[in-house]
């Protein structure tokens, strides 16, 4: 553990969520008042940022303007999905960063991302120890898909859950108003993990929400689907249906891969619909009624107007512990949240060792998915509503958020060499 | 002008909006404190809920549900698309309508919907004043599409109109977050008239809105389309496009039309996908780049946790003052509002004539829209601006929101046959 004096540099990286930001704030804000840090830097668009030279001065941004980061969607630096080669082929990308980090004297870094990033964190801590170069390096977790591993759960997946909890809520009220037959598919996030479907769960408890939801979790089986369709459209004469985007067959098959001919555009990709769009067409050959197939797309990642405080606190917290901990001299670790109880929640936030927090994808127990594919089990009820807990959101202005405006001053290229 | 006594009854008609309830919620709480209403009904799914005599007793509820009303999505009492017979070819349902009407003792209906739901007013108003039937008739506006003939805007449209500008900000925030070139079209309801589409508009005038916005007023031009997308995208990097579902080119055709093969389920219902849809498929096929389509689906019309507290308050306004000016003896008149003035915002509550609200449907001035296609001129967002203002939600119990539990306890039927 060393104490050591120089700049900070935070970036982001991987899909946007509502709180992503609210870490930046976090970060940025407590290093902004810790001595040992000379400088506060923004990275942008990630690793592209750092290689790149690319740094935005913190200390020029408005506290007002850092503060109300905490409320504003998405990564306000840029993110960027750009995965390091494996340093034991080809090191030369982690020369170029050491260059760069010695270069602006960065002794603190922090990265704020999912499974990807806090993986590319490690890679870098590790090869930075190897080469002998002081740098604490924290990661700060982020993602709507809950699949962090050892971690309680993630930034980003209690606002998104409340998203969906509420979304599908208010969707079982426009859905079930005609008196008429009708079959509702939505699609929601999540390709190997199912938490954010799950969510749907929640307006279920509130007797508001899907008849069936399905996660990844398990195995899809289209007959079984159709059955189960069947069998509630009988009994209610309106289907509503939680379908996370990455279910697959047994056979390793994804839906829309199932229904779809394959079109290719002009430049050869594929033109695959989705999930919901893909189980309704073929719905459409089985059942003579009213469909409609939804996809809750960005805007289940992205609606900070609809945020949980319980996230967004803990969002800020995680950036603030991580400056914290790594002023104290550690390094190589993401900040994690260990539960304590639910009821009344508590966490504790911890330390994990990098490599073990990116190796794994933590998943929906098995035991928490209904066999009857008709909702999560009181256990996943009892882990979630803790989450999304409360409002928090931007300040309206003209009756329209006030998101966060960074001035985005650009750190001035150093162009003197320093030795590798 | 006849001041009667009687019983009151309500129907809800059309497609759902945030605050259609409101309305209901105004139109009961008024009813139940009227000295000449002696009982207070809610039809059922609209129409079909008269002519099967499917009513519900509202004096059975709790208050405080009515007022939670005002906050919860849909139409709590059923909706239903029913399109009444012209009366001078079949005046079959009038005559079952009248005879329904005349068993309860229904002296004042309230009817709460868009254009069709106005027009089955005023033939049910026409028909009982030529059968010499006596019951103020008062038409109750809503409509996303902000449509209705004569008034300023409708109850509804706010509310969509604050969930169109406000998401097309965070999306804003979330499309723009990789160093990488992107389209994203976004297409939002409007089938005839751009009002909802415009509202996007709201977002750019926050400077974080979409960069080209097509209406169903203007003919849409694909070559024209394309070349705009290519200006922007070589400008800017990332092309956002927000486009009314209602778009078609001067030969008539929609979007899906031009660049999807019609499919047909086996029912032989054809399997069209949206316009946002049809158009990332064919812009595929002219720029290497990432694309994305995004529907705001049922989510626009459904999400009153994103209410403007300006349209929940005219919305119950809107039912107050349809049942205070029958029981003064005004019928056949839909509540319309006049604008005073846009800063400060003013508005008076007027009577319309029915016959005039519920024949034309009122469209975006052409004049609002920019030649370029690049949004709308600053009338609109002058206009547009007042509706949108303000927060109103239901309040949170669990962390989601606690929407209205009617009881729906049935008025029981009565079965004397009454002359016709």
């Amino acid at each position: 553990m060393k104490n050591l004096v120089g700049n900070a540099l935070l970036g982001q990286s991987g899909g946007p969520t509502s709180v992503i930001n609210a870490s930046a704030a976090g970060v940025f804000i407590e290093a902004l008042n810790q001595e040992n840090i000379t400088g506060v830097f923004g990275a942008v668009h990630g690793i592209k940022g750092i290689l790149d030279e690319d740094f935005i001065d913190i200390s020029k941004e408005d506290l007002d303007e850092l503060n109300r980061l905490k409320n504003t969607p998405s990564s306000s630096i840029g993110s960027v999905r750009y995965k390091l080669k494996d340093p034991k082929k080809d090191d030369s990308e982690y020369r170029r960063l050491l260059e760069v980090f010695r270069k602006y004297n960065i002794r603190y870094f922090f990265y704020n991302g999912g499974n990807d990033s806090m993986d590319t964190c490690n890679k870098i801590s590790k090869f930075f120890k190897k080469e002998g170069f002081d740098c604490n390096v924290m990661g700060v977790p982020k993602t709507i898909d809950n699949d962090l591993n050892v971690t309680d759960h993630s930034p980003g997946y209690g606002s998104a859950a409340k998203y969906v909890a509420t979304t599908f809520m208010e969707l079982f009220h426009d859905a079930t108003v005609y008196d008429q037959p009708m079959i509702t598919v939505v699609e929601v996030m999540g390709r190997n993990a199912g938490w954010l479907t799950a969510a749907a769960a929640l307006a279920q408890y509130k007797g508001q929400g899907p008849d069936l939801v399905y996660l990844p979790e398990k195995t899809f089986d289209p007959e079984v689907f159709f059955s189960d369709v069947d069998k509630v459209l009988k009994q209610k004469g309106k289907v509503i249906v939680a379908v996370s985007e990455g279910i697959k067959t047994k056979e390793g098959k994804y839906v829309p891969e199932l229904y779809q001919e394959l079109k290719k555009d002009a430049f050869g990709h594929a033109q695959l619909g989705g999930t919901a769009q893909a189980l309704v067409s073929e719905l459409g050959n089985r059942f003579n009624v009213k469909l409609r197939a939804i996809e809750f797309s960005l805007m289940q990642r992205s609606a900070a107007h609809l945020a949980s405080k319980v996230d967004v606190t803990e969002a800020y917290n995680a950036g603030r512990k991580a400056v914290q901990a790594a002023v104290a001299g550690v390094t190589d670790k993401m900040i994690g949240f260990k539960r304590v109880s639910s009821n009344p929640y508590k966490i504790k936030y911890v330390r994990i060792p990098l490599q073990k927090a990116a190796n794994e994808e933590q998943k929906v127990p098995l035991h928490w998915i209904k066999e009857d594919n008709t909702g999560l089990t009181q256990d996943y009820i009892d882990y979630a509503l803790p989450l999304i807990q409360g409002d928090e959101k931007a300040k309206l202005e003209d009756g329209l958020p006030r998101f966060a405006k960074l001035k985005k001053i650009r750190v001035q290229k150093n162009d003197k060499k320093t030795p590798l």
